[in-house]
């Protein structure tokens, strides 16, 4: 597989994301997760392993629609990991109505390579905030 | 060179960057940057290309003697591509007095190696904040 093409497998992977994220499919977000992945957020203790990101996640979906519009920047390819510099916009809809909450920023992702081809997010520092 | 010795070489250099810069060595820690460097940071557009990054820097070290406290987490090799996750804690001392400013976070940075062989920074997530 060349490199166009796992650059490819890794837009998707960003797009079924935020798709899965919008119709609140928490199990398709989690089988995109290294099971160690770890996120950087400011002001905050990481978040390590998958599990804690699920509790975190189920608590959003709870409460949120999630939908983010990628602007994607950068994607490179280095061996079994890539990374991606992408721009995120981000609306959250509160599921009990309400003014819906509108954040932005940047985020710079690391993808492992996994024995079986497929990409997993492994560590992420993810700089959206409010607007 | 085995990877332990480019981990090796990831760790000089930050060592080199924090005593370059608490000595207020502009041109050394501009010999640590690519060219093309981007520096993503909460709230703030990208600052782009190793000239926008001397100028904030020199405007930073005419007014505090920066000292920073590494807490490496992790160091990956991947080809021509490094990353490093950088717990910081940084004190910015005021060079006219006055009580010093702490900051503490997590950076995840990514390093690119040069056609001889020398690493230099080219993606860089900072997430130190106020303490």
């Amino acid at each position: 597989m060349n490199e166009e093409q796992e650059k490819e497998k890794i837009r998707d992977l960003i797009a079924t994301w935020l798709r899965a994220t919008a119709e609140g499919d928490l199990e398709r977000v989690l089988g995109l997760v290294a099971e160690d992945v770890v996120f950087l957020i400011p002001g905050q203790s990481p978040m390590r392993g998958r599990d804690a990101f699920a509790a975190g996640l189920r608590a959003a979906l709870g409460h949120f629609r999630i939908e983010g519009k990628p602007d994607i920047q950068e994607i490179r390819i280095a061996g079994d990991y890539a990374f991606c510099w992408n721009h995120l916009a981000v609306t959250m809809i509160p599921l009990q109505g309400g003014a819906a909450k509108q954040r932005t920023g940047h985020i710079l992702s690391i993808f492992r390579k996994e024995p079986d081809g497929r990409w997993v997010l492994f560590r992420d520092a993810n700089m959206v905030t409010g607007v």
